[in-house]
């Protein structure tokens, strides 16, 4: 970490027992025990025990704090025993439990602050809270928090504070989290209508709504029929199998955890495990007959539904889930056709990203094993160095511009990640393309090649538009949920003015539906301006609107979502318009 | 059973024992131990323990069979004590075990057969074999089977004979099976590289080709795109849940046995189950806002992905397995427009029928519950009579020529099952449209009535041409692989005569394709009779035949299915009739 980062780490730990003392003063210090309060990546959080705090308290704290800062007080280091500790901290029972588990030999440090605050702590803080003036600091909110993360401990207060040098910082920070707030598809995508969760159901198992499964068929049947026309072939394999098929891919070795497993294997004749990856069972059709060189390549793709069991804290909306379904596909090949057909699976991937306007925003990650943890992995040292190699030449010969990431390979093989951020900063992969010379062996894959021989074709493991939920959320944050024409679940809203046009309104929906358009009506009798706010609230791309005028002059009036307006349009000349946005699948 | 029938199945219990008999006569008695011997649908079989019997000796038991009923051998009843029964029996351990499970006070008797010959036997038989002169019977096969079907036991051979009243009887039926066995979609969709199985992936669990998985995908946009056009709003939910869903739906209370169950409800904090029905999990979508009369009749479909837990010995090709995908829906309805939108739903699935060309060989039953056995279902006895009642009114409004199934229904409303037989006669349930009164109460599912009230909607439950596996399988029975046009995986293959026309041949396949068409290109260096013989095999509907003539004159040949013919066409007409086959979806 840099110097200045260190100096901000500092301040925002010192800022914690500026407001845990605080607390204390506001609310009696009987009545508030000490638990941890460490800096985090926007300002701090401290953790008491101590009754509930309603926000109204907030300013109240604030203004202590303010107070405490104000009084110039010095920040005191002493180093104790632990028989003094003990004694010191006798009222603290967090802090007792901290001390007993120090081990021996450990300095034990404390900071006073004035003489009336004492915290437990390692340090280093600001010698005094002068150093504190200029910074800016906002109470964010309270939440429940088991001591030390432990559901079985007792649940304390974290009082969470952004913190930042100044002012100015504070507030572009704010402001940043409420256009996040906006974009954010956890949020946007329940408002729009797209998806949804239940508690009975379970975390991660998000259900797709009516409007956000229409964009998901859409994508579906695009990513398909593209990848048809570059010769992949379709397949559609089980979502399960027996832990036999796992045992030869390796997963039940090296990704047991990750997967849901159905039935004990000291119990139970078969046991069962739904599927993490798609590879072993698209492996199925290679092996369903004899394989010659003149087969390959030989490109596979299926629209795979996968299953993760993730933990329940890592969860998020459409991003990281339970299940999901994935535009995934193998390739087989021999060594002379590896390097053009990972250039052919790059190409689709950026044709996917470009097409979606997600292109822009992604990142290369040259994704390789870590020989630290070797147990992680399939294959010898060879084999990876090889891989890698291989994939090292491949990437160079493309001039993709990647970083490196080590220790994130697959267990089998190295691979390319295409990482995107979501409206908060947070990285995943969207796309994947891997090399794996070492599941066709395991699986007894060969082709015949021309010298007779029975060999391995290499493997493309790859994805084109990656997870379809994950994709979805991507383009919700990126778009603030104003989909393109072609993708958005609804294109056109008509809507009329007042009774006397509503005959009309009526015959304008009717032609744009039974042209195929994905359009809806509102013929309620409710004000115009309403009917607008509610359609402009879900973000449809063009709202036709029909008053007299536009009845008598048989036109219509349009509404853009970029604060287009225009009238006296004729209905087929909107419709070219539209169609031409739709066939060009147009971002903006 | 009618008297025909019972002496049928009298003839054949006697013929096994004349197989006994004859068994015992060509391995020896001593090598041959008894177990049982039944009469089956179509002739008997007889389970002995003895050493394996290849099928060259099928020839030389038939042979002694013969020469037992030429002798007008007496079949001859004998009652005896239990005493005299084990006597009598002391070398035959099967029929000692038999013997000692009788109830005490039961007539134990057997049937000699000649002098030489003894079966522990209830009976009845005919007097003398000079009855059994006419009948024609044949060794079908000899399979190991498990003495009284427990794997803990011993594994036996069972003779599987069939038996029939006279010669043409049995050539009839074997005639029939042959016919069966070149149609049967378990043959034949692995034949035509439609779908595979593989030990260790499971049973149950097909892995679709890409041959195969192209007709699904077909199906699938059809089906989705039918439904949409009928106002049905297409939804995307997860394949599993917590128990918790279940126990609110009555699933894990009546159907637990039939699903996969994750986790351990003693040791786990989350159970979860995949889903064998999409009901509950659809139901969410109308959960997700308040609902008002002016929304109803509500449509949600789904291409759903469901599994079942069935028993090993259940599975059967497509037809019934473990993972399933289905045209599933859930219809919320006010209680006036529920016999309007049940019309509706049995018009979709008539109309699927029709496209599909299975109409005809559809029958309908009424699916009731059982009363007797109260503990398989939900609701009260009223509720079942309500909606007993309000089914037949519909089924008898629209002229539905049903049969009832007592029992057949589900464990939360009556159904209407469109049922259809396999190759083999085997009948099941290709599309179901049923009413439920019952889990909208469970779930809260309400709507606000004119009247400000809150309601309960109808729901129906439907499927529209049901499961997509199961469906295929009918579908490759039914055209015996030669699918319609617009569903056939491939439907032109082009091939050339020699290399001199290849260039030509070229062509025509690359504008069949650049349109869209499923076109394949055959230019092996093979003589053409071998490529059309291969293109045969694989039903392909249209081959296109190039030689030097076609060349010469810018024309094309195409050898149809029907063994048709034809020459000097032009390939633009050829296309024209091929497109018209496709948008009118011509069956025949």
């Amino acid at each position: 970490m840099d110097e200045k980062l260190e100096k901000i780490k500092m301040c925002r730990h010192s800022l914690s027992h500026v407001l845990a003392k605080a607390v204390k003063n506001v609310f009696g210090k009987e009545n508030v025990k000490l638990a941890i309060g460490p800096a985090i990546d926007d300002g701090f959080y401290y953790d008491f025990d101590m009754p509930a705090v309603t926000p109204e308290k907030y300013a109240e704290i604030e203004k202590e704090m303010k107070s405490i800062i104000g009084k110039s007080q010095e920040f005191k280091r002493v180093e104790l025993s632990r028989g003094a500790a003990l004694e010191l901290f006798k009222d603290e029972p967090y802090k007792i439990e901290l001390i007993n588990e120090l081990p021996d030999g450990e300095t034990i440090s404390c900071y006073y602050l004035g003489d009336d605050f004492v915290d437990l702590c390692r340090g280093p803080h600001v010698e005094n809270t002068a150093k504190l003036q200029a910074y800016a600091y906002k109470i964010n909110r309270i939440s429940g928090a088991y001591w030390k993360g432990d559901e079985h401990n007792k649940m304390l207060q974290r009082v969470y504070v952004y913190a930042f040098p100044d002012k100015k910082q504070l507030a572009d920070y704010i402001n940043m989290l409420e256009e996040a707030q906006k974009r954010d598809h956890n949020k946007l995508g329940r408002e729009l209508e797209l998806f949804t969760t239940v508690d009975y159901v379970g975390q991660g198992l998000p259900i797709m709504l009516p409007k956000g499964t229409k964009i998901l068929q859409i994508l579906q049947r695009f990513v398909e029929d593209e990848e048809a026309k570059r010769g992949w072939q379709l397949t559609k394999t089980p979502l399960m199998a027996k832990s036999d098929l796992y045992k030869i891919s390796g997963h039940w070795d090296h990704y047991k955890d990750g997967m849901f497993v159905l039935g004990d294997e000291e119990k139970d004749k078969e046991v069962f495990a739904l599927r993490p990856m798609t590879c072993p069972f698209q492996y199925q059709a290679y092996l369903n007959k004899a394989r010659s060189y003149r087969d390959l390549p030989l490109r596979y793709d299926e629209t795979s539904t996968l299953f993760r069991n993730e933990a329940s804290g890592e969860m998020h909306g459409l991003i990281r889930v339970r299940q999901f379904t994935i535009s995934e596909g193998h390739l087989m090949c021999t060594p002379e056709q590896l390097e053009q057909e990972f250039r052919g699976c790059l190409e689709l991937a950026t044709f996917m990203l470009k097409t979606l306007g997600l292109y822009e925003d992604a990142s290369y990650r040259f994704s390789q094993w870590d020989p630290a943890n070797r147990e992680k992995y399939i294959g010898t040292n060879e084999q990876w160095d090889e891989a890698q190699g291989i994939m090292e030449k491949i990437l160079k010969d493309l001039d993709v511009p990647y970083y490196v990431g080590v220790g994130e390979a697959a267990f089998y093989g190295p691979k390319l990640d295409i990482q995107i951020k979501n409206v908060w900063g947070k990285e995943d992969t969207l796309i994947t393309i891997q090399i794996d010379q070492m599941l066709a062996e395991k699986f007894g894959m060969v082709y015949t090649d021309k010298d007779g021989e029975k060999k391995n074709p290499y493997i493309i493991h790859r994805t084109s538009i990656g997870c379809y939920e994950r994709t979805l959320a991507y383009l919700i944050e990126k778009y603030a949920g104003a989909f393109p024409v072609w993708l958005a679940p609804t294109q056109v809203k008509v809507m009329n003015i007042s009774e006397s046009n509503e005959q009309y309104a009526q015959e304008i929906y009717q032609k744009l539906y039974d042209l195929g358009y994905r359009v809806e009506f509102d013929n309620r009798n409710e004000k115009i301006g309403y009917k607008i706010r509610e359609a402009a609230s879900m973000k449809i791309p063009y709202m036709i609107i029909i008053g007299d005028g536009e009845k008598d002059t048989n036109t219509i009036s349009i509404r853009g979502r970029g604060n287009e307006n225009a009238s006296g349009l004729q209905l087929d000349d909107f419709i070219a318009r539209l169609q031409s946005e739709i066939d060009t699948k147009k971002i903006k």
